[in-house]
C-alpha cells in the first residue's frame, strides 16, 4: 500500500470526476458499501485467486478468546467490487430503483505480492446493471464506459468483444472433455502473453488431447468472424445468442462514429469464473493489456436471493488508467489559476484576506505565505513549485505582482 | 458499518464536492494514505480510546503460522487521519510543499458498540496546516471550515476558542496536583452534558480537592472573558499566548462579517490528549454537540522525525453534517436535470440512442428503460422515482414527452 502525494491525488481526483460525470449522464447512480464484508460473504463467491488474497480481520474480546487457531477471524476486506455489490442488491431490494444502473468507486485490497504498478490497496471504479436480461444493458455499458474513458482524454481506444457461449461451444466443438471447459479458458487466457504454441503447451500439460487443442487454436485463429464461428458451430448455438451479438455489434458500431473501434474477437476469455453471456475489454493504443472490462454475470444474484436476476458490469482499471494519464505529465489546472500571497507576517492580516476573499470569490486557489527573510529564495522556491501568479504585499497593503521569467527560477522582474 | 443508498451518495458526494472546493481555494491540497497501517504507529499516537478499537488485520501464510497467541496481527485500520497523515508527512517530507496545507477525506473504523447514528466505518474530513508556528494557520483554518460548512447550506454557525494552556494554567491556579490535569480536562469536558454540579461530583470521585474544583468551576463559570481570566492567571501564562488568542479572535472577528459568531470560551476542552495550544470547534443552531473541532498539536511530528514541526488541524464531523442536511430532505439536483426515455425493446436502438447523446451532450441525466407491457403503470413507477421529465418513443421513433400531474403519480396528461 503507498501514500499518493498531492499532485497525483489532483490528478485522480480530476479523473475520477469526469468518470462519475460521464456516468451519471448515462443515468447511472453511485452507491457505496463498507469497506469490510463478512468472510463467509466473501469466500463463498466466484473470486478463484483473490480468496487467497484476502485480508482477514482479527476478531476481537471474547470472541477471539473462544476461537480455534483456523477460525481467528470472521470479517475481511472486500477484494472487489462486485461480491459487496450483489450483496448490496439482495440486502437492499425493497429500496432500490429497479433496474439499478450502479456506480461504484472506491478501494479494494489484495494480499498480492507487490510488484511494479500493482498495489494491495487500489481503486476500482465499477458499472453494472441489475435487472436487464436484453442486451441493451451490453449496449449501454460498452458505451457509457467507452465514453468515460475518452472524457480522460484516451483516443486510441479498441472495445473487443465475445461470449462465453461460443467459447463453450467451441471447446465442446473441439472434443475436449465435458466439464473441463475452466482449465481451457484458463490456458486461452494467456494467448495475448505467451502466443498460440504458449497456449497449446499449456493444453497439452494440463492433459488435454492433442487433436483437440489444434482443432481450437485453428479456429480462433486470428480472423474467425462471427460469421465463420457460426458455420462451424452451427445448432450448438442457440439463435438468439448470434442475434444478440449482432445487436450489440451493428448498434455500438453505429454509435462509435469513430470516437473508438469496435472488434468481434473470438480468443476473448476474461478470467472470472461467473460470467455467463457476452465479455468485453478495453485496449488503448497499441497495449495489449486491457483498460477496461466487464461482461455478464446472470447466476451471481441467484445465489444470494434464490432466484437468478439478469446483471452485467464493465470495470474500469482505474489504477492502470491513472499511470498512463501520469506518463502525459501533470494535469492542466485550467480551471482555477493558482496564486500565492506572500504578506508581511509581523502586520495585520486585514490586507492579505480581504484580498484573498476577493480572489476566491473569483474561483481561484490561494495559498496564503508569510514573508521569509531571504525573500528573492521564497519566490524562486514558490515559482519552483509551480505557481506563476505571486503577490507581494508591503506593509502598507499595497501589493505587488510579480511575473516569472519563463522557464522559472531567477531574479523577479519587479 | 453500513450500505448507502444512492440518494445518500448524491447527497454526501455534493457535500463532499462544496467541502473540497473551499478547501482547494483556500491553497488546500489533497493526499491520500492507505486505510491499513502498521499496528505498531497506531498504537503509539495519542489515540487514547480510539486505540482499544483498532481493527486489526490477521497475519497471513508463514508469519501466521510463527505468530503467537498475542501476536497475531501486525496491521490495522486507521481510526483517525491525524495519525497516518504525520507519518505520511515524515515518510514524506521532502516531496511535499512546505508548509503543508493538506485536506484528507476519508474513511475510518473503530470497533464501537453500534448505536444510533454511530457506525464503525465512517468518513472523516480533516484539514491541517504543518509547518507554520504562528497563529496565523489558526486563522487560516477557522476561515476554511466556517466557509465550507456555510457553503453546505448551515447557517448560524459559532465558532468556540480557547486555548489548552490557559486550561493547563488554570487547573494549577487553582491547585490541582501537578501531573493531574487529564483527568480535570477529562471530567471538564462533560460540562455540556452533565452540567456544573456533574462535573464537580466527577472531579471529587477522582480524588481531587473539593477546594481545588470549587475555584476551577468558579474561575471558567460562564462569561469568563480573557481579560477577566488574565487578571485571575497573571504570570502563569506567556504573554504571547494572550497576544496569540486576541490576534486570533479579533481577525477572525474581521472576517466573519456576521456570516459565523466566534466566542471565546474558557470551559471549552476537547477530547484528545495529544493538543499543545489553541483549541476550535463549531456548534450549529441550538446543539451543544459539535460539527467541527480542531487544535493545535505541536508536539506529535515530533515523535515521529525526532524535531517538532507546528501542526494545526480541524475536522469537520462529516457523518453529524449529513445527517443534518438529511432532515431537510433531498438534495436538489439543480444543475443536471434527470430525463427518462421509454423505448420499445423490440425496434432498433438507433433513435433513442441518438436523443440519449444529444440530451447527454447537454448535460442532462438520461436513463434509458425499456417500455414494459403497463405502460401507465411503468410511468406512474417513474414519476414516484422523482422523474419529471419522461419521454415516450414510439416505434417510429418520435417522442411523446409527458408532463407528470403536480403531487405525483396518476394518469398521464397525453
Amino acid at each position: 500500500m503507498r501514500d499518493v502525494l498531492p499532485d497525483e491525488v489532483a490528478l485522480r481526483d480530476w479523473a475520477m470526476a469526469q468518470i462519475l460525470a460521464v456516468y451519471r449522464r448515462h443515468g447511472f447512480v453511485r452507491i457505496e458499501t463498507p469497506a469490510v464484508e463478512s468472510l463467509r460473504l466473501l469466500l463463498r463467491s466466484d473470486g478463484g485467486e483473490n480468496e487467497k488474497l484476502i485480508y482477514k480481520i482479527l476478531k476481537r474480546g471474547d470472541k477471539l478468546a473462544a476461537a480455534g487457531a483456523e477460525d481467528l477471524a470472521d470479517l475481511g476486506l472486500r477484494f472487489d467490487l462486485t461480491v459487496p455489490l450483489v450483496r448490496y442488491y439482495a440486502h437492499n431490494l425493497a429500496r432500490l430503483p429497479q433496474p439499478l444502473k450502479a456506480i461504484q468507486i472506491g478501494p479494494v485490497w489484495r494480499a498480492e505480492r507487490p510488484q511494479q504498478g500493482r498495489y494491495r490497496q487500489f481503486t476500482q471504479c465499477d458499472i453494472d446493471i441489475l435487472g436487464v436480461a436484453s442486451e441493451v444493458a451490453e449496449i449501454e455499458l460498452i458505451l457509457a464506459t467507452s465514453e468515460a474513458l475518452a472524457a480522460l482524454g484516451l483516443k486510441d481506444l479498441t472495445v473487443r468483444i465475445n461470449d462465453r457461449r461460443l467459447l463453450g461451444a467451441m471447446v465442446a466443438h473441439c472434443g475436449f472433455e465435458p466439464g473441463r471447459a475452466g482449465s481451457v479458458f484458463i490456458a486461452l487466457d494467456k494467448l495475448d502473453k505467451v502466443g498460440r504454441d504458449g497456449v497449446a503447451a499449456e493444453l497439452r500439460e494440463t492433459g488435454h488431447a492433442p487433436a483437440a487443442v489444434e482443432r481450437l487454436l485453428d479456429g480462433l485463429a486470428a480472423g474467425a468472424t462471427p460469421a465463420a464461428l457460426r458455420g462451424l458451430l452451427g445448432a450448438r448455438v442457440d439463435e438468439a445468442v448470434w442475434r444478440g451479438l449482432q445487436r450489440v455489434l451493428d448498434t455500438v458500431e453505429a454509435q462509435a462514429a469513430g470516437r473508438f473501434r469496435l472488434a468481434f474477437d473470438a480468443t476473448l476469455v476474461r478470467g472470472m469464473g461467473y460470467y455467463t453471456g457476452p465479455i468485453f475489454e478495453v485496449q488503448h493504443g497499441g497495449s495489449t493489456s486491457s483498460i477496461a472490462g466487464g461482461g455478464r454475470y446472470d447466476r451471481m444474484v441467484g445465489k444470494f436471493i434464490g432466484r437468478d436476476v439478469p446483471a452485467t458490469g464493465f470495470s474500469i482499471g482505474f489504477e492502470r488508467v491513472i499511470s498512463i494519464l501520469l506518463e502525459r505529465g501533470p494535469v492542466a489546472e485550467a480551471e482555477a489559476e493558482r496564486v500565492v500571497l506572500v504578506f508581511p507576517e509581523s502586520e495585520g492580516l486585514g490586507p492579505v484576506l480581504a484580498l484573498a476573499r476577493d480572489l476566491r470569490e473569483q474561483g481561484k486557489q490561494v495559498l496564503l505565505e508569510a514573508r521569509a527573510k531571504r525573500l528573492g529564495k521564497q519566490l524562486q522556491d514558490l515559482e519552483t513549485r509551480g505557481f506563476r501568479r505571486i503577490g507581494v504585499l508591503g506593509p502598507d497593503g499595497v501589493v505587488e505582482w510579480r511575473e516569472p521569467r519563463v522557464g522559472g527560477a531567477g531574479e523577479t522582474s519587479a
